[in-house]
Formats: structure tokens, sequence, C-alpha cells
């Protein structure tokens, strides 16, 4: 049966490329309040699409933008349950004036579709609807259960996605999640993405007096809440660019040596890897690989530093205040709330007499990761194999992806990430584009997927 | 014959005052182009009133701002010649809406007088030309000879004052130079300032990589330019506050113990110094005073950092650039050259590997200090004690004037720092203001200063 499906799929490409120009064409932008017209009609595309397969389909209204929840039905067998995750909201489109053609005008160049959300999300999550068609169509029914969940706010951190999982828990229930929101290693390599990094994200205000002094007048006898910053940030990472907090190793699950050989089988080129940021050297936490840092070390960084005087020139002041932003990167099993209270103490504790901290919250996020021998990443690498022609690379992301953790702690499921887009898609820049080759390989992918799981 | 000097002063505030408002009102802004015209009426007004007193006056050209040179010319004995230093321009007036009277409308409140150049400095160099004006009607000649100087870009920095000296040194040749544009200590106490602190203000930038990366994709693998200079400026301190360059005290003269004993003597309120600025501690150097700290002793103090994200909330990036401003105020004496080369070792040297810095030097200023046993100081201190009828306090400042090393090279003359405003006058803000009873007493100091010189 599979062979008939991918049969269909490979003679259908011109209708599924339509399919997505028509969708693409859609400017769902969940950042501006203008475009909640065009949200609605991206959501009511997936709807119809979905009803004319013949899969039921409803859009789930929430306080902010529809969602969109479909269900291939019951099936007799015990084969397992998928729940197919992505989203049809994208990124405003930026400088107009660095797009070669309009980002919701789609166009085809060298093989490449342009647009925004070509590859984040909508060319993406359509493979998989159109696999699922591909399956009705050419076997009247599917040979396990399919779900879909197409949300319209993942641009704007997913806001209502809890209150989606939590009411419609039962309709949501599966044995995997799967989505393709993540990219491909290479160009020539497929990935399967199976951690992600948690994430905290503070900002620390550090006032000393109540107004900048003059330097020369008040200088070497009030602290200096520029220098204080410094040295505290300093203190944060030891010589060996380990972190500092108290505890913050403590849970990190060190990575099986399964894991480490893995890493080593992949084709990363280090020197490429820091030519394209135009880096003049890597660097990190001592005793460990450029790609064991990048996924599996947990990471603090400074993202910003604000005090003073920062015009042209010189002025003489003793700042008032200091603020920097920090955010750290976390593994499992990290808690973001431990590490969050230890960097808080950390501040607190280093914070010279005279000077008042301030600490802001912005982001609190667990690390995600799917066990390696979950049975679900097999099938997706043996399918991933089918539709591409190549193994792919099982990688882990330094990015965070809140909605991953969600999944697992409303629906019990593990996240299976299958990237079908290139690392350098121009995701949420101008240009975003997809390789159609492997637009059409996601979809044979995804038709693969069903029956591997099914077996 | 001073006590006829001092007498017709007495009598003559009416037509001083009036005088000082004349002068107040030329809005003379030496940082405004539109106000050439003011800035030249300004001068015309010093040159007219020398003119007036029968003192031969020019005005001397320069590639900005005109000054204006006078000179009571030769005497028979073998008294010292004073050289009168001032300035007749003045600081914007910034914001009008904090002036409860106009800048340039004099107005006379509570026994002050209220307008910018109030206090600096034309209220303050205008008593000693009116203690000459003085000498001039009682005596008809003065019994020593006193040169004037008063330009009109010290708000500016004095670009032009190196070659004016260098160009009229011989006409400016003079055994002390004499100067009322520092404060008293209190509003009980006058001041003679003997020493200023010299300075080095640097601009310091970080660069990792050409473009600010995502903190989840690169993160943990690449410098970070924060955290880097973070680390560099923390290691310019060490836990005593004392600064960690190489060198940087080798040179520092320590104060005689009568210098230290002198500090001890003045009526210094730590607790209302502290409160003043709304700070919460006072901190610095360990084993020294406040007043050491602020006037003996070396110190360096973050002016302003820039990096990264620093608007509301949270952009999580590795920024490719971090930026410090650093200044360091030094002492006799140090080096302004040595202590700048040093700094820029000791950042070459703390930036790690893959990092490029670059510095700016913005200043680079020696420290002046006039010898205490100089006989100048000791008239000064008798001028004073008979003009304000009040020892003086002998003070150190923390901040910088680079003309004093500059009349100490060219002319090889110490200066004499007398101050008559108050430390509270408002100097470069908004109501500027001069005591009217200590501009009467400051003309009375000025004319019993030549009394002391010439006896």
């Amino acid at each position: 049966m599979i062979n008939d499906v991918i049969s269909h799929i490979d003679s259908n490409r011109d209708g599924y490329l339509s399919g997505l120009e028509a969708w693409l064409r859609i400017a769902g932008i969940s950042t501006d309040p203008e475009a909640k017209p065009a949200i609605r009609d991206a959501a009511l595309w997936a709807h119809r699409f979905f009803e004319n397969c013949g899969i039921e389909s409803e859009i789930v209204e929430t306080q902010g933008h529809p969602a969109v929840i479909a269900d291939t039905g019951p099936v007799d067998s015990d084969s397992p349950t998928v729940l197919i995750y992505g989203h049809y909201d994208v990124q405003p489109a930026g400088d107009l004036s660095l797009w070669k053609s309009g980002p919701f005008e789609p166009d085809i160049r060298d093989g490449r579709i342009y647009a925004r959300g070509s590859a984040d999300d909508k060319g993406q999550v359509l493979t998989h609807m159109l696999a699922m068609e591909a399956w009705k169509k050419v076997a009247g029914k599917l040979p396990m259960r399919v779900k879909f969940l197409v949300e319209g706010e993942e641009e704007i951190g997913s806001p209502n996605l809890g209150k989606i999982l939590e009411d419609h828990k039962d309709r949501l229930a599966c044995d995997y999640v799967c989505l393709s929101d993540t990219p491909k290693f290479s160009e020539d390599k497929p990935a399967i993405t199976y951690g992600t990094k948690g994430m905290i994200y503070k900002e620390v205000t550090y006032t000393a007096q109540t107004q900048d002094l003059h330097s020369g007048a008040f200088g070497g006898t009030f602290p200096n809440p520029g220098n204080a910053l410094a040295d505290t940030i300093s203190r944060m990472k030891d010589a060996d660019h380990r972190v500092t907090l108290d505890g913050f190793y403590d849970d990190v699950v060190e990575s099986m040596p399964e894991e480490l050989a893995s890493l080593e089988t992949l084709p990363f080129d280090e020197n490429a890897y820091r030519e394209s940021v135009g880096a003049k050297a890597l660097t990190g936490e001592a005793g460990r690989t450029t790609l064991q840092r990048r996924w599996l070390r947990p990471t603090l960084d400074v993202n910003g530093l604000l005090c003073g005087f920062t015009g042209e020139g010189a002025m003489t002041i003793i700042p008032a205040k200091a603020m920097a932003k920090v955010s750290m990167r976390l593994v499992p099993d990290q808690s973001a709330e431990k590490i969050s209270a230890s960097f808080d103490a950390f501040i607190a504790k280093h914070t010279p007499a005279g000077i008042d901290h301030q600490i802001k919250t912005f982001t609190l996020c667990e690390a995600y990761m799917c066990p390696l021998d979950n049975p679900g990443l097999q099938h997706a690498a043996a399918a991933v194999e089918a539709g591409f022609g190549e193994a792919p690379a099982f990688t882990r992301e330094g990015g965070s992806l809140p909605i991953l953790p969600l999944f697992k702690r409303v629906l019990g499921a593990e996240s299976l990430m299958i990237g079908f887009s290139l690392p350098t898609c121009n995701l949420h820049g101008p240009n975003e584009f997809m390789v159609l080759d492997d637009f059409y390989k996601g979809i044979r992918t995804s038709a693969h997927l069903i029956n591997q799981m099914a077996s």
C-alpha cells in the first residue's frame, strides 16, 4: 500500500505546490492586530483542507487567534496515535526592501519557494497534511489514528496553547507528538531533533545613588554600579567557562557514551561553523567539543549591558545605575525554578554594600529531551531515510521550545521533531524559503511515518 | 593704603553689582555657534572695563573665541608679578523650565545673584578686576604688577589656551597664576585649592563576531564580548578597591603627615556628604579616609557600558560587540602617558582569544599640585583670612584642570586657586548663583592679596 501512496504523492506535485502557494498568500501575521482577518483566513484554509480530505476538523476559538484541530478517527488496530503539531501564523515581513519578491507572493527561484511561512511553518506542516490526504485518497482510510493541532499563536509565544491542551486533553490524547518546525542538519542531511534547551532570562539592575555623579568630585568614594555589576557578572563563570551559580550542574544529566559517539559521526565542520558568523575563535566550557557545548551543555550569556554615558566622546560620571540582561540555557534535568532561585541568590550574595539590586525574570522554561531509545524516534528515522534516501542526523538544539515540556506534561507524550527546512532558510528574516525538493520529500517522509508506526 | 582700598570697596557695592549684572546679561555661550556675537560682546565688556580703569588691555584673537589680556605695568619694587586667570564664556542654560529666573536676566533673591556665569566664572574673575580698579582709584597705581588673562573657551576645554600662552609667553610672564574658578569649602569656610587630579578617559570596544548571534543556536560556543568585557573590567580592581594596572601606584607621591593632619582638621561631615547624593554607603580604596580617597588617591571608574540588547523585555542574543567607557583620575607624580600605556597593555593582555579590542583615548591630562610650602599659598591664605574674616581650608580637588599643568609648563608658575563660590552653586545646572556677600568679600580678598604680595 505504501508504494501506491508514494506513487500518488510523486505524481501530484503540481497540485501540492498550488496548495502551498495558496496558503502562503494569506498574510496571517500573529503579531499584527490588523492581520486578524488574514489570521482567520489562514485557519479556515487548513480547516477546509481537512474537510476536503474527509478528515473531521474544527476551528477552536481561544482568547487570541483560533487553532485548528483535526482527527482521522479511531482505527481497529492497536497502532499508536500521533498528534501532528504545527502553526499557520507567521512572523512579520520586516524590511520589505530586503525581499527579492513579495513576502506573500510566493516566488520560485532555483528550486526554492520564497515566501514568509514557507519554512516556518506552513510549508512544513503542510507536508503532513498532504501525506494524510494521499493516504485517504489511495487507501480510503489511514492505518493508524492521526490528529492535528495547527495553532495561530506560535510566533507570539503560544499564550493559549496550554489552555487548548487542557480543554481538549481527551481529543488530543496521543502516543507521540510529531512536529516539523526545526531544520535539517545540512543541505544533504535531514535531521531528527530529540532535545531542546530550557531557558531563564533575567534582567539585573544595580542602583547606587539617586543620580549620576561627577567622577571628579565624587570618584573613589561611592560605589560605582558599573564596576560592581561587571564584577558580579565576571564571577558567574570560572576560568574554564563553567558557570559558578550554586548547584548549577547538580541535576545535569551527563550524556550516555552512545550519544557522545553519535555526535562524533556528524559531518560537522567547525571552521565552516565559525566562519559562518564571522568569528575568529570558538570557545566554551573546558573539556567539551563544540557540538557538546552547543547541544548538551548548559550555558550562561550576557545579552545586554547598559550603564551611564554611552554617547560619543567623554562624560565623566559615576553612573547611578547599571543594567545587565543575562540568559541561561538549561539541559535535562536542570530545574528552571531551582536555577532561577540560585541566580537570584548569587546576585544577592555578590552585590556589594551600598548598592540595591533588582531582578526581573522574563522567561522560565524547562529543557526537553526525548529518550534516544524511544520507539517513535526509530520510526521517524526509518521514515526520514525512506523519504529522503538519507539517514537523518540525530541532533539536539541550543534553542528553547516551551511547547515540548507542555506536551509532555499535559498529554504525557514525547515529541518527535522532524526537520525539512534548511538551517539557512532565513526563518524570521527576509527571503525565507523552502527547498521544493525537501517539501516533496517531506510529504513522502510523513507518509512513510504512518506506514512505519502502523506496522 | 590697604585700609583706604578696602573702605573704597565697601562703599562701592552698588556700582560693583551693576557691573556684574551688565556682564551677566551677555549670553556668551562658547558651545553655541550662534552665540559668537555675544561671545565677542562679553570679551569687549572686559576689555573696556580694563581700559576704563586705565589698565592696558588687548583683545587677542584665536582660531576660536578671543581672549582678553591686560597688564597694570611694571613697578619699581622687586615685588612678584601675578597673572589673574579667568574666563568670560559660560555653559549653555540647559532646560529653561528649570530656571526660576532667566539665565541671562540676573535676579537677586535671599542675598544671592542668580544667573548663568554668576559663579562660573564672571562673578569670580570680576572680583579681581574690581580690586585692581579700587587700587588704581585709591592709590593711583598698584604696588605690584598684575596681569590678566580672561579667555572665552574654558567651557569647551580651552583648545587655544596653549597657543595663547606660547605666543604671549613674555607678556604673560609671572611668578604666580591666581584663579577663582573653584568653590569654597562650605558656606562658612572659604578654601584655597592647591591640587587637582589628572585624568585619562578611555573607550574600550570588544568585537567578537560580525553580527549578533542567536543565543540558542550559538550560545556556549563563541566568545561573548559582554561577558569578556565584564571580566576585564572586574580585573581592573582588587578586593581592596586598588587599581591593578601595572605600575599604577609606582609614582604616586604619598602625602606628608602634615597634609594628612590638615585634612583631619576640616569640618567634613561624611554622612551629610553621603546623603547629599542619595547614596547608601561610602566605599573606596582600603585604608584611606573618604577625603583622602577624594583628593589624594588615584581612582578608576566605569563611566558607561553598552552591549547587545538594552530595550524592554528579552532578546536572546550573543552580542557582536561590547563597549565600556573607563576613566582614571591621577595624582602627582603619576604620568598620564605612562598610565595610559599601562591601561592599553592591560586591555591587550586580558582580552581573550577571538575578541578584537579597540581603544579610544579621549583625555590625557596630568595632575597638578602647588607645593604646600609655596609662599604664594601663604599670601593667598592671609588675604582670604583678611577678606573673609575666616581662615581658608586647604583643599585638593578630585576634578581635573588641564590648564594648571599648562601654566606650570609654559610660564613656570604655580597656580593659586582661591574659591569664592559655594560648592552648591549649581555650576553648569539651572539656577546658578553667587552669594553677594561672597562676591564683595572676594573683592576685598583680591585687594588684600595685592597688599600681601607687595609687602
